[in-house]
């Protein structure tokens, strides 16, 4: 029964800055807090227990990647390479770049070599004190691919000591051989290919793209239908580079989550906030793309939409494996607070995967710990491009 | 008498992109490269060497961080916080925020303390690689601090394998006691610092601030004087938020560097390429400070000027620890190329310190190496938050 001690406590519960307890202790049963408060008000009965001496480090829960397409063939160096010598958008499809050179390499890889380059990737994350990572497909646009890039992605969590959640992404993009069909490749591949994984027991929630490069509402709602008749939870890609109505559609669906969401409105804002949707936020595309129209945070503060922050860790618009920086970059790019950060790759990052057993330090939580050579939370985000990880500890194991 | 085989050299020499050498050798002798070319043409005399072979992963100089203020006292996180949280300039002054915080703190920091903070820092720059960092005092703005920050500067060579540049920058801001009599803390405290630095043999190079909220380049000019009658080179902070005339105040100097210059035109340019003065950007100042100016790459590219990048590594403007996130910055906010981005940490930056022994892999120069499990080099700059790092080669000692 592991006791932590020493530990500066930045629970992400109730009122309090980062609900922080300055010299914390943490009691630790059968993978889960069994109790969690200040020191002195440790219950007789853990009081014999050998402590672990945290040295007044900073504790957090551990990060939540919550929007990744960590599972994917090949990387796109050369195409961020020719686009800053200059190519033409032409000259670089021509060259096989774009999202779908991302879908022959995965295509092309077997389940071992997708397994073998995402880890790398994991590794990172795991690194800067995540535990749970999302994991999307998206990159095969066939049956056979969807299914193999699930099972890599579940194959993760055996390599290492994470927790893996995937998300469905059949509609992610038209595919070569459905060009100009998109109703087609819904109906002939997307929606199959669904109830496939869900019957091999791959799906924990289903995603789509909805972006006038993608798929409309009307597609994606068919897709959401489809997840709904499998009682499989919905999140969207949404409001990314334009106005689609993909925030409302799934609000709509009680989606876990609309994400990117820059082009959000106020109305946006209230129909998430009346379904309990989280707005994830990805500054590394925002960065990546430089875009400029921000997502809005006023609007989503306004009206009570949490916001989680993810890398979205993608070969194309946002290569990114660190979650720290992430954070740096929703404060810089969104002015998100420092303690807006921390619980958008925590608390909130948890509700953005449907996930109410972890995120924040309270007692019947997962005892998934980050602790950090830090003197306050705020140097989390403050730091670019600095990894202040001491360690992590998974289900409470030390 | 190590032998390297098996490499992907990016030379950073010749006219091929990346001075690549697909299946290279690396006969290194005293801490030097002895020979460096295909292997098929490795002269007969090696072939019978011992080689490590590493197996096609690419190799590159070393990397150099030729502008840092490492050493400095506390940090920023509390600011950046209230910042956030939207207090104003004069309620973070008030709470003892900017700058002067940062002097106060290394005022009050031993030499020892002011170590023990800068080792975490360098550790980061170590794991990507870095060999050569530049660091700058400026955070005393008093003789004996100013001296201490140098001496601390110095010792980081002792405690870590790095070659260690020293900048004395006692020209970086007005301490408060001398508020509104910059002249007079020019010639009372920064002008006998240096000479009393450069006496305890502890200065590399002479920098300064030349902006607005600094010193004009009237003063400048009088620490610039006093340079050159120690014999010492200079290099400035200039043009970075606005035109103050310092770019062409440093080439007149012949200056090895104006760093920032985000602010410089096409004259400055000029200037620059005939003094031989190189372009220090520092993308992750524009990047915390939200700029929209970036710098004149391209007229610094018509007229030959050189471009290096660093890091800027300091505890207010540019919290950043990470060359390899500097590289891909530049790409990303100044459109740098990938292999731009790449001589602008190696061979770039180690002119911008006067160094002509390292920064590109040929014979003759330091056998200070660092080798990537990277495919190609344009990875270096397009992955965000990621280190491929394999290995450093320092001086040769495997
Ligand atoms: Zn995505
Ligand atoms: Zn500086």
């Amino acid at each position: 029964m592991p006791l932590l001690t020493g530990a500066r406590l930045a629970t992400m519960t109730g009122p309090d800055r980062y609900g922080l307890i300055p010299d914390g202790a943490v009691a630790i049963e059968a993978g889960r807090i069994a109790w969690i408060g200040p020191r002195e008000a440790l219950p007789e009965a853990w009081r014999a227990e050998p402590a672990t001496d945290l040295g007044g480090r900073l504790v957090t829960p551990a990060l939540i990647d919550c929007h990744t397409h960590l599972v994917a063939g090949g990387h796109r160096a050369r195409e961020f390479e020719m686009r800053l010598e200059g190519a033409s958008y032409e000259e670089i499809a021509r060259a096989g770049g774009g999202i779908l050179s991302t879908v022959e390499a995965t295509r092309a890889a077997s389940e071992e070599a997708l397994i073998a380059a995402a880890l790398p990737r994991l590794d990172a994350l795991i690194a800067e004190g995540a535990v749970t990572v999302e994991v999307k497909s998206g990159y095969g646009l066939d049956i056979d691919t969807e299914l193999r890039m699930l099972r890599a992605a579940r194959a993760l969590a055996d390599r290492r000591d994470v927790t893996v959640r995937t998300s469905f992404l059949g509609a992610h993009a038209v595919p070569p051989d459905y060009r100009g069909r998109p109703d087609a490749y819904i109906d002939e591949v997307a929606i199959p290919a669904l109830r496939a994984a869900q019957d091999a027991g791959l799906v924990d929630a289903v995603d789509g793209f909805c972006e006038g490069i993608a798929f409309d509402t009307a597609q994606i709602g068919r897709v959401f239908d489809a997840a709904r008749a499998l009682g499989l939870p919905v999140k969207l890609h949404a409001e990314q580079l334009s106005h689609m109505g993909g925030t409302a559609l799934a609000a709509r669906y009680g989606a876990l989550s609309a994400d990117h969401v820059e082009y959000a409105t106020e109305e946006d804002a209230r129909a998430m906030a009346g379904a309990g949707t989280v707005a994830v936020l990805l500054p590394g595309a925002f960065y990546t793309l430089r875009e400029t129209q921000a997502p809005p945070v006023a609007a989503f503060r306004r009206h009570g939409v949490p916001m989680a922050l993810a890398t979205d860790c993608n070969p194309g618009s946002s290569p990114l494996t660190s979650l720290l920086l992430t954070m740096n970059m929703a404060c810089t790019f969104f002015r998100l607070t420092p303690e807006e950060a921390l619980a958008g790759v925590t608390k909130q990052a948890a509700r953005a995967l449907g996930l109410s057993d972890r995120g924040t330090l309270a007692e019947g939580q997962r005892a998934d710990l980050a602790v950090w050579d830090v003197e306050e939370p705020a140097e989390l985000a403050y730091r670019i491009g600095f990894n202040p990880l001491h360690r992590r500890i998974v289900g409470g194991r030390l």
